[in-house]
């Protein structure tokens, strides 16, 4: 299994809370011009112009949104921003700040948080935001990483989640589900590993969806995209709890209702042969599974013909009149209620 | 002691995540003009303009920053927006939004989280601050809050850490080290209430010590007073880890050294009584204590009729070529070399 190969420990008191936060975000560069000053005041100072700035913010709990059995730090790092970059994406916004925030127990070693901030550093590097904050401090139990992202958008720009009209076609990037079944395969695997720590397991048939769970992207490539395509969604959010968790966002947001269609969902051939394997239903786990960070958003009719058949975008249902309600349409042609059965943190505490 | 007489327990999983969001975050309003969008979309949208945004953000945790035993949820709620806009304070700039994430173990009912929430929805109704975003989870252990500041300030009125030259004089605001005798207090009675469950303190001759530690104030009030004084210091930071600390941390990133007066330090008389008290010398904690959330900053020398007298103000020392050290002048006239001995969470840690 992954396991932290690093022997080397250095107690963190030894740097201190300034000291650690130099130490670890010596590497860090800023690229954005608005970002006019970063780390080692009592704030950061940002010009957006006369743009419009964009904020969200993620708490992670080991134990609750992670478990570095399976998680190896950097990944972790690498995913924490991916998954707060996502939010600003998923306003038709570009990231271009983050701050992040660190509480660890003695139980971490400097070069824990190294290996950490590896992951924040690439991450920051390949989505060009820059790391302008932060605090670093002991936590009672565990690791907990605290993100805001900052992002930038012209007014007409911005998408929210209000938007969607009852005519409009439902549209998710990417395909949906991988991430959660990664998730499976990796929970698998740390029960093998601990009846048997010598095991060498075959994970190439999971790749794809190991990946998409252990170092998922964000998909700021959408914005240019659509661009291109001359298409402005009139509503969109980013699937971090499940795709019918998210449906159910936008159409409560928007006030309408919504058709998903079984036979529409995107689907790797890797996540469709787990599903099998596992004996699991691939449908469910589409519509429940989180963590994919795609987009889903709603366009006007009229745009079909300038989406179809793009290999980013599929058309997966449409929305309706609020009464009508959100139903997902089965293969067998027949109509369901959609619940958003998506990931409750709050169900799974314990102290 | 201060106890939790709320009886009244409601489960957190029966509101959910976004449930429980839009339950706390209620009664909050906006009064920001330049938030456009606050809590319930992906992100939060705000338009600054042509302005400068300043942000900072701070993570507070049970057991390492605050102890539930004599910090009433209501108060932590404040002071913790209240540490926040501090540092905005600090950049000279006016603070306009936060957000708030939330992670409590399931040992806290709904009640405890609305309590929380209402010292948060005080505190930003008084300074005036939209609460634009947040998150809510559980933890593994205790409460754990993450708070970002947001501010607005135009580009010339902003006042940096590295400015201060070695000719300015050293101002501070307000009276310090009260905040961490009232944690002394606090503490005591803490442990008498351990011994004795029954016993009515009579805590009236440190009611202003314990304010200040329970109930602090950032000093939102210093921007226009300067500005009416026609001050504009060359660096300033808030004392939050102590003055010492931040004074090195002054002279640190303005290359200049410091010669701090002990005679000029601004105490009040309760502080004074009750250092005598604990016997413990006023000027240690006075220097060393932390969390009085009064600005420190420095002035040209040919300021010094403008701010003379001003009750707010107290002239404390003045800065020296960098090659001079940092000291403290003695009342006996003697210069003894200024240590941070601020306070570092790091050294705390246990698991």
């Amino acid at each position: 299994m992954i396991e932290n190969k690093n022997q080397s420990k250095t107690d963190l008191s030894q740097l201190g809370e300034f000291g650690l936060i130099q130490h670890l975000t010596k590497n860090l560069k800023i690229q954005q011009e608005s970002t006019t000053k970063g780390i080692g005041d009592d704030a950061a100072v940002l010009n957006f112009k006369d743009k419009k700035t964009v904020i969200s913010t993620d708490l992670l709990i080991e134990g609750v949104h992670f478990d570095l059995a399976y998680m190896p730090l950097k990944h972790l790092g690498y995913k924490a921003v991916v998954a707060n970059i996502s939010d600003i994406c998923a306003m038709n916004a570009t990231p271009t700040q983050i701050t992040v925030s660190l509480a660890v127990s003695n139980r971490f070693p400097l070069e824990a948080l190294e290996e950490l901030y590896e992951g924040i550093t690439l991450a920051s590097n390949f989505y060009k935001v820059d790391v302008i904050g932060g605090d670093t401090t002991s936590s009672q139990k565990g690791l907990i990483i605290s993100i805001t992202a900052i992002g930038v958008a012209d007014e007409e720009e911005l998408i929210y989640r209000d938007g969607a009209q009852d005519t409009d076609l439902l549209v998710v990037t990417g395909d949906i589900g991988a991430a959660y079944m990664g998730l499976q395969i990796l929970e698998r695997e740390k029960q093998v590993y601990l009846v048997n720590p010598n095991s060498q397991p075959d994970l190439e048939a999971y790749e794809y969806l190991i990946e998409r769970q252990l170092k998922p992207e964000a998909r700021t490539d959408i914005k240019k995209l659509l661009e291109e395509l001359d298409v402005k969604p009139t509503s969109m959010i980013d699937i971090s709890d499940g795709l019918s968790s998210e449906i159910m966002h936008l159409c409560t947001q928007s006030k309408v209702g919504c058709n998903l269609y079984e036979d529409k969902l995107p689907l790797d051939p890797q996540f469709i042969n787990t599903c099998e394997e596992f004996n699991i239903d691939s449908t469910t786990i589409a519509i429940n599974g989180g963590e994919d960070y795609e987009l889903l958003f709603t366009i006007k009719m009229g745009d079909f013909e300038k989406i179809k058949g793009n290999p980013n975008l599929s058309i997966i249902g449409h929305m309706t009149q609020e009464s009508e309600g959100v139903h997902i349409v089965t293969r067998a042609n027949t109509k369901i209620p959609l619940k958003a059965q998506g990931w409750n943190s709050l169900k799974e505490s314990e102290e």
